[in-house]
């Protein structure tokens, strides 16, 4: 169960594992706390206890972060993506879940199933947040992304058959775009044999015992940067001060990098929505598909990328993926050479 | 009837009415030819006998008629927009119809009828060509574009749902630029009753009629520039030859200006996809919603926007509008002003 009590931790852990990504947890967390409240506490279901024929509906809001901290979504069309696409395929979704782990998207799918009063699978399509639409893990077990659907806060409704899942991408970011930046999708259609085949197991539990942690650590006046780093398996990579950031928001994308100087050097952040390569002193340190958070020293609050500031005392944490990520397929959808860094990936060896 | 036989006059004609736009007349030209050929002559029908409970989907190619040129329709896939709008709403069309007369947005239907084994309906949406979906008749009478279709040649299918007719555009345009700069489109699904109230009725027919008094003159050598503005009711503007053109393809249309140069001064066209303001020495001679044409002066050949060449000796034909689009509903939607030019608009005063 998720009540709305738990948000507050569970938006938390949501934004560490949404590296940079996934909109400002605060927004989020409002939503779903106001959807708890009205609607009640909504039951998370593990992948393992899934039937065959269960009809899971993926739902997560699209676009740039940076638009979604300004342009709130309206509460109540949350649903109408899902709904428009069951409505469409003619089949009555039994649980919902998220596309991804992180930031909104971790809390947007709790405002739909309180509104639709559905069980959430407790669990995700990549075990962290990608900025692209094909980058889950039910695209390597070679689920459609179509059909999909996607809504936005005016009641514009669009649905997408495509060829492929880089074509749904490439759709849907332009209708995005145009819908003014952000919007709610509702794609990934899982039959409950396919959920648990190609979900990260967990991930909403492991968000909110990672909020919970920070929370605890700080609050008895440990190191909740540490504590993040052990919840997840990884390690700290680097502390420093923010000496440099440029951000723009382009081809409906938060682009930018970012320069984290401490006393082992400059780190320096490259990202595309999530933080994508870490490089300290020009050497590839982490890159994707493993996770780079960036947590505020003292509190150990995540940072994302739209809230990163010159002077800002942070600290960088790499943690493992899903180890699916770094198959051969995996590194074709979500390595570094696929967003145009000519470097292998270098990986987080934690203890996950 | 129309038999393969027509299609060169009605695409001749077709390319008058689409006053610079509506792709190359004769990729348009080919597609149906081969379209009749393979499944037989169609049927014309003209709107007024149109039962009250007839189904008409319209059907268009949408985009840049500078791609039109270069990225050919994948003729197999053009009936598929009428038939994911068909399967989506439930509804067996009864007839096809033309969203614009205009270049190959008169031939596309054909080839879509001809597939789909279905009759055509002599008329059209517009009785010229527009750039933008909402600027039909059937907007004028409240009949929404939403929910349309929109499909590209590789296979990809969007279907829309809008809180307005400039939504459907708006979306749609930032498809149809993701799908390659074309695409084909279903959208404003008409009963017959509605079909009878808003289409300009005979538009296909004065296609072939025009396309035929255009060649017949010509051969007669005489001069089919003025058969032409006589079978518009309209009248000669300017005569000279081109002196200058600029054109870009930008927010998914073809924009730019041209200069005819001649005895009567310096005619200047502004276009985007078709032309909509002809100024002659800075003053405003005629602009949208009347028609303004280029023909080939000694040929009488229709000159499409993008096919418009320095040195080139072309004649300007200007020609009234379907009445409806001179009322203030009219005007708000295609007058000079929508399109950003602070002019009121000045009328052909025909003879139709």
């Amino acid at each position: 169960m998720i009540a709305a009590e738990d948000v507050e931790a569970l938006a938390r852990g949501a934004a560490v594992l949404g590296t940079g990504g996934g909109g400002d947890p605060y927004v989020g967390r409002l939503l779903a706390e106001q959807a708890l409240r009205e609607h009640g506490p909504i039951h998370l279901v593990p992948p393992s206890k899934l039937d065959d024929d269960a009809r899971v509906f993926p739902i997560a809001m699209m676009g740039a972060p940076t638009v979604m901290v300004e342009k709130t979504p309206s509460v109540h069309l949350i649903g109408a993506a899902v709904t428009a696409l069951a409505d469409h395929l003619g089949v009555t979704p039994t649980h919902l879940a998220c596309i991804e782990a992180g930031g909104i998207n971790s809390t947007i799918p709790l405002v739909a199933a309180a509104q639709l009063d559905l069980p959430l699978v407790d669990g995700d399509g990549m075990g962290r947040a990608f900025p692209e639409l094909q980058m889950v893990l039910p695209t390597l077990v070679g689920v459609s992304c179509s059909p999909m659907s996607i809504a936005d806060e005016k009641g514009n409704v669009g649905m997408l058959h495509t060829i492929d899942n880089h074509w749904s991408e490439a759709l849907a970011r332009s209708v995005t775009i145009t819908m003014g930046c952000s919007a709610i999708i509702s794609n990934y259609m899982l039959t409950g044999a396919q959920a648990r085949d190609s979900l990260v197991a967990g991930t909403l539990s492991l968000c909110r015992r990672l909020g919970e942690r920070i929370a605890a650590v700080r609050a008895e006046h440990g190191d909740p940067v540490a504590a993040a780093a052990d919840e997840l398996g990884g390690r700290l990579l680097h502390v420093g001060k923010v000496t440099d950031v440029a951000r723009r928001t382009t081809t409906g994308f938060a682009r930018g990098d970012a320069m984290v100087t401490g006393p082992d050097g400059v780190l320096e952040l490259r990202f595309q929505n999530e933080h994508l390569v870490a490089l300290r002193d020009g050497e590839p340190l982490v890159t994707t598909p493993d996770l780079i958070i960036v947590l505020d020293t003292e509190s150990g609050e995540p940072v994302t990328t739209e809230a990163l500031r010159f002077g800002h005392r942070v600290s960088v944490i790499g943690a493992p993926a899903d180890e699916r990520w770094h198959s051969p397929e995996g590194l074709e959808l979500v390595g570094p050479r696929y967003f145009g860094y000519s470097i292998d990936p270098v990986r987080v060896w934690g203890t996950r």
